[in-house]
């Protein structure tokens, strides 16, 4: 009942109120690159964030035998929070995002670890709760890798539309 | 000769009747993502697709010990044409279709098997041919991994142009 | 100073010369696809790039036990330099490139090898020399994996901005 209420507000902003969800403070890359950039056509790439705990701490290890698909779950959700708070520094509000186009996720993975798809449901099932099925259906590509950077367990990236005028570039 | 024929019609579903491909049944994500999503500069973005064989079955393992190049080559193919199958069944024919713009191919490999390129060409050609070469000839990123949703032996996304209004929303 | 004097330069091709860098002669696709492809909006996809020597062999293994970080940040930097050839043979000059938007960086890895964002530094620190702050800062995704076509240790590919009617289709 109160996730139907939930579901059926139609700003981003009230959503994620609703959920009670609080984005975590938008985190900066770990080298020489921005994290997200913006075209002429209001296509906003975001770089590929990280699960990062609320002590800093980073989500490590493989899908299969150090980490379980429940865990790899609420990683990847935890990687795709922050790139909403990533989207949500630069455009001033997620209400801003006319859509979620595509999400890409790699699954540090054990060699007979068949689930990425269902480990990137974490992410996927956060966009949609927070964007509803107009804004937050999204493409999607899950694979499976040896290894990630910092031994994260899940890497998440995504292409979104925004309102024309809304990005505000990061100083460096 | 026939080949030469069929190259040279110019609409993408005259050379599909003529190179006798009949397009699987478009597919349903295998978990909580779309098969694809437009943005408003009709670029069309196409989530990753597997190899589904005509029985259901997909094609498992990995190219060296357990998938030849041949194999894999037919896989991508597979693949693809699955792919094609969720471009007509949300633009209506492939005929709309503006440009195919940007493949991206993740092989899963054995540590030595270095022809994921090679493997990729089934994708590869069966675009050229369908698209030829104007629309056809596109960008292309091939990797090799060590695993995939379940248990793959390739999976292939792409980045696609289409005519403006032909895009009809899935139903969810 | 010299260095900051490089930098004040506002054209792509005043830094080029400044830096001192050559770029390679445009390279030739390894199987059956395209070095880049534009978009009606004027995106211009550029194909997975290899480290490619002078003498015309590939930087191959894997960074850790067969590849150094620095050699890997060596071989990304000439990777991208490959991609800024590609960019320039297309489009006549680096100065018409609008925008950097995206760089997707993939590094052969040891199991236990967690530094590709390190690795990839090299690609992104060219970036930023050749195209500035203001054109060059970019979204990034790096990621490791098992193994790569031809055995290469990093593969680069990009998503770039262009001005409009500059580019030159390759003829086939």
């Amino acid at each position: 009942m109160i996730r139907r209420t939930i579901l059926s507000l139609s700003k981003a902003s009230d959503r994620l109120a609703s959920l009670n969800i609080t984005l975590p403070p938008p985190g900066l890359p770990k080298a020489n690159y921005n994290m997200s950039c913006i075209t002429t056509s209001n296509t906003l790439y975001i770089s590929g964030h990280l699960p990062i705990l609320p002590s800093g701490s980073l989500i490590t290890g493989r899908l299969g035998s150090t980490v379980t698909l429940t865990e790899g779950q609420s990683a990847s959700r935890l990687a795709c929070l922050h790139l909403l708070s990533t989207i949500h520094d630069r455009i001033g509000t997620l209400d801003n995002v006319v859509k979620v186009n595509k999400i890409f996720g790699i699954v540090s993975s054990d060699d007979d670890f068949y689930e990425q798809h269902l480990v990137l449901n974490g992410a996927s099932d956060l966009i949609m709760d927070v964007f509803g099925k107009e804004k937050g259906y999204h493409a999607r590509s899950a694979i499976g890798t040896s290894v990630l950077p910092l031994n994260v367990c899940v890497e998440i990236e995504a292409i979104i539309e925004v309102k024309p005028g809304c990005y505000k570039e990061v100083e460096i």
